[in-house]
């Protein structure tokens, strides 16, 4: 089973991150809760338009935490999400 | 008695899931309350703009599990949702 | 008298619904506010924009229970909603 | 003194409806407020756009009962209102 | 010192109502703060635009109470506000 | 040091108001905390479009007390706000 | 490892600044949370758009200090914010 999703929606899969955080940084207010690293798993036919490519399956990705919706297939998690909660590519 | 949604709705029928939640695995914040899977019933006219083919009736998909409006017809319980919130196609 | 709806404004006639909810069925969240059936009283000269025939007087259709503003007259109870607010029609 | 209403709003003046509640009827949810029936006073230069006539003046219109500001003008009082809190036409 | 406000503001000077609430009305929610009445002492270059006269310098005005800007000029009082928060023109 | 706003950004430099209300006048709600004073500093690339001069540097201009966000430049206290935060000119 | 931000997005370096508050000076409202400085590290693809300059890696810039997203990568603390959320550049 895949699953492709529609309009602008990126399908990810979430890389767990080893990093620990160095003990004495106090990080401020809300990014106590930090983005998270992904990997592009599928895209929708609206998220490279016009023949600009923005986005390729396989890129690895930071997106805002708490965005998107997590959804269970053939036992791996995925989480569905808008293109524009995606906030960079790592190179 | 049928249903023929207007503009870009959607009409689904949902598939009740099986998968049990496999023991051990702490989903963080809202995810616990996990999009759906449904089949697609019946689409309004909007759905398919444009000659593009977008979703057809039969189509298995994932939808935000608390969007929509519930209707029951013929002793059937259905849900008639935008098509913005169907998240993927399954194949 | 007479209800001339303004825009896209349609005014319905709400249709009782004598089902009962088959016992043992737990509706989730909101969903155990139903939508309601309708019947088509009058549109409002936006509705069939364009020569597009969207929705005729007489036609049953499915709502959004909370929505619009109920209005008497001659003594009969009617809703006036925006067409947005109506979801499929019955057929 | 006479009020000239700027854009799309509309002058009302309410009348109070004799009507009493049928005892024994339970309005559901927030229709136990329902709109009110007013006269139309004076109208907005937009109102009647592009010559197509939706208002005129001296028209018994429902509107939303808590849309508007009221106004006191010689003793008398009014509602200004914009033109899409006018719900219907009664004819 | 004057002022000239910007894009679609609009200066007012407030103009004290002398009138008294008839004793025995009681008026309906919100409708106790009622609009006042002001006098335009200027208008910003947006607010009659395509030579479309909207309002003049002079012009009294009736205008949503809390909305705007007060400022003190000079020892005197004045409000500054978009020209959609002024209803209607008295005449 | 200079700060070069970005888009309609105004970059301005408050006046303190030596003025002190007069006694026995009391400001109705919101109005308590009136807007201020300020001199446009540095305008962004936007204010003046298409020609238009809107707004000049060195202008005295009335703006909105609590919009905008306050920096410290060599020791100096700078707010840079919207265009649109800006409500009149002093003239 | 390289951050590529999309769209309008930008990725900054946070300057710790050395300031110190002068004492005696009372900073109204939400002032006390000053934006802050920082160098850009990547832009996005529409950030210069139709070949009009904006922003440049190492500009230094204001930002309003609670938007946007932190992400930390080799070890090092990244901010991912949008164009609109950068106020001025510093020169």
């Amino acid at each position: 089973m895949k699953l492709r999703p529609l309009g602008d929606r990126v399908v990810i899969k979430k890389i767990e991150a080893e990093e620990t955080t160095k003990s004495g940084i106090v990080l401020p207010g809300s990014a106590k809760e930090k983005p998270q690293m992904a990997e592009v798993i599928a895209i929708g036919p609206d998220v490279n338009r016009d023949d600009k490519v923005v986005l390729n399956v396989g890129d690895k990705v930071i997106f805002s935490k708490y965005s998107g919706n997590e959804v269970k297939l053939d036992g791996e998690e995925y989480t569905i999400l808008n293109l524009s909660d995606i906030l960079a590519v790592i190179e």
